[in-house]
This record gives structure tokens, C-alpha cells and sequence, in this order.
């Protein structure tokens, strides 16, 4: 999708990422279909992808951090599952195909997506088993799923969504913008590099760099989505574009303006690559990324 | 409300719930009092004093017990926020209140139950950092966590939530009936005693024992509840009675009839005492709660 590392990563993440999901019996069926309908439905999987290439940037082993960078994909689905419903953004499209509860109903898409979120606990929980006998293992992948745990939660992504619904159909602040993005989808981004890191045991500085990297990341693309939701077409965005205007949603080129959105993209976008240019070649992967993320806007 | 120890364990209970939830910043603050509504709301505190009891009746300190305690309560107050919703058996009245959608409306009540759920983890979570040290005692964190993730999973209470949807208006085979029963009400009850039992490193046969007393009071206090709906009234409940046949749900007494079904609770109930008593004066908690439990029809 971005480049040839991206696509392998991404290829590895669609090939698992049902193989995690916990086994179940037939008597609860159309949940588990629901679930995996969401799971199928394609999508960029930047959040595995960045986990897992943390992971190996910090010199640990991507194949260890795969239960991980799955139970990620997990949450952000049922994010977006639920994000979908009729009381939430009432969408009927999601990356070209109809939305979970279009398909299976409210109350199944409701539930799929519980399952999905409680799912991804019980992957990254069980992984912990395996390193039972290797204190320094265990421990770094316990800071991974605190990481994540705090991402995904009202310290994060719920308080994003939260704050983005008191801020719908009435004047929205520049602070309050800011912290819709940082949180609603920022916090998620941040956590994914940040648990990669924790996975492979890393160093406190590197931590740091990928975590600012990963805030200007998550800004970035935030941002071009808005703006993407203005400019771009139902076949490329796989969604409906005018939703953001339709339902008053607070973004960056409603309360700044096109121009000025463009610019804080590249700006945010020239801060993430100057991070990671430090590292030379090294660090090399996470600059084309943070490129071609903003390429789609050019 | 059961016995003096239940009055003590449940006030336990109350004052420390609302003390680990993540603290959150103002601008999601109405997710978080919608979070806090559904907690105040009352309830009997069943799963958490049973996984505080478990865990004093097998050697361990309650006290440090009871941020797992107060995690399984919000998965059953997220569980019951959700099933409340419109889209799911749309309750206006949950324990003598409004149900959290008819005060802070579907979106908010939805993603306070997202907020609950993954809470819940968080809570548990952050816990396992103080035991990184004692590594027993943090081998035994995990296994109780990994109890009840389980517990309130796909595998668990959310297997019986969908076959609960799946059989709705349809006639229901028994094996069902029992597969919704043990699953959607036994599951996080027989994972409240586990869990409870796994933090104080429980050994295997009283794991085995506590479990199967739990299984067996799990499926009395179902049909037991069963029982009520048709026969309580608003104020003894806190809730509408006469909605299981409405919606014509698959219930015990709808199966097998109201004697058959009376029968059936008896015979749970003697099959928990029967297990507990053979612990005699240290069971003695475990055995009145059982017989209390079914005096609620007697």
C-alpha cells in the first residue's frame, strides 16, 4: 500500500489476524460471523503494522508481537462497529461495504463489537502465558498491554469519541478540536508504536522518539481524513464523503480553514520524518510512512 | 442483604467502586458520569463479593483483592447497560432507575458500556505492576485475569447474550436453554469465584469445588430470576416484570414449567450446599448465601 515493508507487514497481520480470535461453538454463530464480516472488510491496518514494525525497529522478534498488533486491529473494528450504529454516526458504507449492523442487525453489531474489544484482551492476556518463565519478557509485555488497555480507553480513544459527541452541532474550540484528534485517534496510533516498543524491550529514549513520532503520525492522518472527507470520492474513501459537514462534526478545515489544514499536515508530517531521520537508515521505514501517509492529500 | 458478612463484603464493595475507575479530564466528562450513574444505581454486588469471599476462603486478603472485585462489576454493570439498549431488549427501568440510554441517550449510554468493559482491564491490569516482584503472586494475578476475560468473552457471557438473541421468538430446545443460562448469567459468576480463588493461589481441588458450587448457584439464581419475572412486582425488582414472555424469551418456566422449574432451583441449590458443606465452618458463608438466595421465590 505505502511500500513494499508495508505490504509484507500487512499481508502478515490479514493472514492471522482471524487465527487469534478465541474458538467458539455454534450456538452463538452470527456473533462470531458479524465479528469476522467487520475483521474481512479490508482496511489499511496501520495500527498492526506500526506496532509490529516498532517492535522490529527496537530489535525484537515481529512474529512474537503478532498476538498484539491482531488484538489492536480488534479494538480499532469495534471502534469503528460501533462508531457505525444508528446512534452513533448512522453509516451505512465503511471501506466499501455496507456496515456491520447493516448486515446483522443492531443488536449483533453491538455485540460483535463487545466480543471484539473484550477479544482483544483475551489474546494479548493468553500471549502472557508463554513468557510465564521469563521475568524480563513478561514484564515488557505487561507494559504493552497497560499501553494499549490505556489507549483504547476513557483515558483515550473513548474520551476522543466522547469528547467528539458533546462537540457535534455547536461551536467547537481549537483546544477542544486538538484534543478530539489527540484522543479519538491519536491515542490508539501512539499506543500501537508504544506497545511495539514495550514488546521488544526497548530503551526510554527510543520509546520517547516513536511516541512523538507516532502523535504527529496520528495528527497528520487525522487531519487528511477531514480533509479527504471534503475532496475525495465514495470509491476511493470506501465511505460516503460529506458526512463530517452533514453531521456539524468538528474538524481542522472547519475551524481553520483548507489551507491551513494542508499546511498543519505537512508541518505535523516534516515533524514525524525529522524524528525519525535521526535514526539514518534505520529509522528509514517510518519516514517513507509518514510521506506517503500525507501523499494522499497531494 | 443476605447475611452479615454479604452486608459487609457488598459495603466493601460500594465504597471502593468508583475509586479505580481511570480518572478522566473534563472534556468527556458526561461518559463518565453516565459510567458512574450505572454504578450507583445498586445491585446485589453478587459477583464481586463472591470473588472477594472466594479469595478470604482460600487464604487470601480480600483487600487485595478488590481491584479485580470491583473490575467484574463494571463487566456486569457494561453488560447490563448494553442488553438495556433499544436495539437489545430496550428497558426503560433497570434496579428502580432509568436505564442509563433514557438519561444521558443511546450514543453516551453506549460508549459508558464500551468505557466499563475496558475499564474493567484497565483496572486489573495496573494492577499486576504491583506484584512484579513476587512472581507467585503475579502468575496468579494472570490466571485470575485471564479467568475473567474468559468469562466475559465470546466463550462466556457474550456466547449467551447471542444464543439469548438467536433464540428470541423461536421455539428453544432445552439444551439451548441451558447453554443461554450457564453461559449469559454462569459465566462470570463461576469466573468470580476462579478469579477469586486463583489470587490467593488457590489449589486445584478447591478451584474444582468452588466452581462447581458456582455453576450450580449461577443456574438457581438464573431461574430464580426467571421465576420473578413472572410472578414479582415493579417495586421488589426494580424493573417491569412480565418482559421475558413479552419479548417471548426462553426461560426456564416458559420450558418446563413453573413446578418443574421451582423443582429445579431446589435441586441446584442442594447441590451447591452439598459441596460447601463439606468444608463444614469454613464453607458456612457459601452455604446460607445458596439457601438465601433461593428463599428470594420461597
Amino acid at each position: 500500500m505505502y511500500n513494499i515493508e508495508y505490504d509484507r507487514l500487512k499481508e502478515l497481520v490479514d493472514q492471522h489476524l482471524l487465527s487469534f480470535l478465541p474458538e467458539i461453538d455454534g450456538k452463538s454463530g452470527k456473533v462470531r460471523e458479524a465479528m469476522e464480516y467487520s475483521l474481512n472488510c479490508g482496511g489499511k491496518r496501520l495500527r498492526p503494522v506500526l506496532l509490529l514494525s516498532a517492535c522490529k525497529f527496537c530489535g525484537g522478534e515481529e512474529r512474537r508481537a503478532l498476538p498484539f498488533a491482531c488484538a489492536i486491529e480488534y479494538i480499532h473494528t469495534y471502534s469503528l462497529i460501533h462508531d457505525d450504529l444508528p446512534c452513533m454516526d448512522d453509516d451505512d458504507l465503511r471501506r466499501g461495504h455496507p456496515t456491520n449492523h447493516k448486515v446483522y442487525g443492531e443488536d449483533h453489531a453491538l455485540l460483535a463489537g463487545d466480543a471484539l474489544l473484550n477479544s482483544a484482551f483475551e489474546v494479548m492476556i493468553r500471549d502472557l502465558f508463554l513468557y510465564m518463565d521469563e521475568r524480563r519478557t513478561l514484564l515488557c509485555h505487561i507494559r504493552a498491554l497497560n499501553e494499549i488497555a490505556k489507549g483504547s480507553g476513557c483515558r483515550g480513544m473513548i474520551a476522543g469519541q466522547c469528547a467528539d459527541l458533546e462537540s457535534q452541532n455547536k461551536q467547537c474550540s481549537k483546544e477542544m478540536l486538538e484534543y478530539i484528534h489527540l484522543n479519538k485517534t491519536g491515542a490508539l496510533i501512539v499506543s500501537a508504536v508504544r506497545a511495539g516498543a514495550y514488546l521488544a524491550c526497548s530503551d526510554i529514549n527510543t520509546l520517547d522518539d516513536l511516541s512523538s513520532y507516532a502523535e504527529s503520525l496520528g495528527l497528520a492522518f487525522q487531519i487528511t481524513d477531514d480533509l479527504l472527507d471534503l475532496f475525495g470520492n465514495e470509491e476511493d474513501l470506501g465511505k460516503r464523503p460529506g458526512r463530517d459537514v452533514e453531521k456539524q462534526k468538528a474538524t481542522y478545515p472547519a475551524l481553520y480553514g483548507v489551507d491551513a489544514s494542508r499546511q498543519k499536515v505537512l508541518q505535523e508530517t516534516e515533524n514525524a520524518v525529522r524524528i525519525m531521520e535521526s535514526y539514518e537508515e534505520r529509522g528509514s521505514f517510518f519516514v517513507q510512512l509518514a510521506r506517503a501517509l500525507a501523499e494522499r492529500i497531494s
